[in-house]
């Protein structure tokens, strides 16, 4: 069995080697750029790791899982571009860097590349492999746009938000560990428990990040803290904000999401004093256990010696306790 | 043999009916749009007519087809996009309609939504032709690129306008028809013969647009006469046009494709009345007559019976003689 940092250096190396494309540099230059900028190269240590479980040689799976990883910042690039979002990973994003339409044609190129790896997937269970890849890549589609939907919504539900993050973040996470049980041939039901897993741990792990975006560490956050306060984001905390405010509380916050002209560094001041008072820290806590507790239910469920599964479990909790 | 008009009738109808997808409409309804908005189904005529070369049950090779025309349409509404082009078709274009997020993310839809109907091909060939759509999508996104980056150079020679225009226009055509004979599962040398028929004819057809900017009928045209003299495009007539001024008219030229503040419509009679001057019509027709045989005699190589090539070769005539 590989640990998590050796199929991770797995990743990174082959995502070193990886061809490109030189020319137009305009095209291909923001690809290399994006994929550079590292990240912890999560989605395809998830292919390898769920590939791991049920068969040794990994290298089986390494082009599937750098598809999920090409896919996935595909998707940073075109998201950032949407959300006028100027860093990420400490750096300026692609339409920051270069400019708008380059943004636009090297994220579609990037998808065409993700494209190149995913059909290089074992030819046994290869039709089933590209449609999970397919039907994911358009949910993430839908999850991006509904999340784009909720920033002229002040009325954003609790149960709408969840679909939302089910789509935007937790199918590809799902997609990646069964991408990884397709690979290995492993049996249906198997593979059907492993995306479970996935689907719950990416809700959980999308919890945090919001979490982490009020309540992170600024030093290793890698982005500013409070973005989603600034920008009116509907996340869970908020959502939960507006349901549990009452009173002169609700009016501030309503105040506070609904006036332009608000100074970013009060907003944040301001909006995260009130998450304190109404005690949504432990909320989303909460939901984020509960969520992550489905996922160890549906992972002990795989038919696999348990010592084999040690490196996933440790793998999920890393992500429950991360900062970044 | 289906004649071309029984070709395009069948296209439409299956686009008619194929299922785009509901939720979120925002996502969704763009793709619709594009997709209703018309136009000649010139690409997906063309797989089925390859195929019907070679093999008679044209059903076969619908999806394909559907996923050349569906992912041309992506193109065309990333492109309006990044061109900031209002009008497509005689309709304002998704961007316009809806907003650049929209465009942006229902194009990515859409070209998932041409993997889901290329991954339908024949067995027999899929990997091949599966390789040749991603081969084919990202000469593509280069041949925009290039497109974009000769906008901001006055410097652009014949050659590379002749390759920008293979990988932005003529590849899609070539590949259109090379997947239909891959479905019928003709031999490669055919299927080689036919692409290069396709890559010349399109390389025509592109010239033929040009021509057509500046000479087309109003009326029938779809689009502002003069649009590419207003944007400054580097187009073969004006890429000819500076070759061959000199002296005074070369210094009126420099200085109308320069000036910031012309007015649109003096700005067309103007550079019309040079390109009128140098006599550019013939030389943009005689190029386009270069290819067009270029493209005849690869398609006489392809050894089919004669009689079951008439079909295509009138639509390669017709292609030569259209208005819009």
């Amino acid at each position: 069995m590989y640990t998590f940092k050796e199929l991770q250096e797995i990743v990174n190396s082959r995502i070193d080697e990886l061809e490109i494309g030189k020319n137009p540099a305009e095209l291909y230059n923001p690809i290399r750029y994006i994929l550079d900028a590292g990240g912890k190269r999560m989605r395809p240590v998830l292919v390898l790791a769920a590939y791991n479980l049920f068969s040794d040689n990994v290298e089986a799976a390494i082009e599937p899982a750098l598809a999920m990883e090409v896919f996935h910042n595909f998707t940073l690039l075109h998201d950032d571009l949407m959300d006028k979002a100027d860093v990420r990973r400490n750096q300026a994003t692609v339409h920051k860097k270069w400019n708008d339409n380059i943004a636009i044609l090297s994220g579609d190129a990037m998808m065409i590349k993700a494209y190149q790896l995913i059909v290089k997937a074992p030819a046994k269970n290869l039709a089933e492999t590209i449609e999970l890849f397919n039907q994911t890549a358009l949910e993430v589609c839908e999850g991006q746009q509904y999340d784009m939907n909720f920033e002229n919504r002040m009325d954003v539900s609790e149960d709408e938000y969840i679909e939302m993050i089910r789509l935007k973040t937790s199918v590809l996470v799902a997609a990646c560990l069964k991408v990884g049980a397709l690979c290995a041939d492993a049996n249906k039901e198997d593979a059907k428990k492993i995306y479970d897993f996935g689907l719950n741990l990416g809700l959980a792990f999308q919890l945090q990040d919001d979490y982490l975006d009020t309540y992170g560490n600024p030093k290793t956050f890698g982005k500013k803290i409070g973005g989603d306060i600034v920008a009116n984001k509907k996340t869970y905390m908020l959502i939960k904000a507006q349901e549990l405010a009452k009173g002169e509380q609700a009016h501030l916050l309503h105040k506070l999401i609904t006036e332009k002209n608000t100074d970013q560094e009060s907003k944040i001041t301001a909006i995260t004093h009130i998450y304190n008072e109404l005690n949504i820290k432990k909320l989303v806590k909460d939901k984020m256990n509960y969520y992550y507790q489905l996922a160890l239910d549906a992972f002990n469920k795989v038919n696999v010696e348990s010592n084999k599964k040690t490196m996933l479990i440790e793998l999920a909790d890393k992500l429950m306790v991360r900062e970044s």
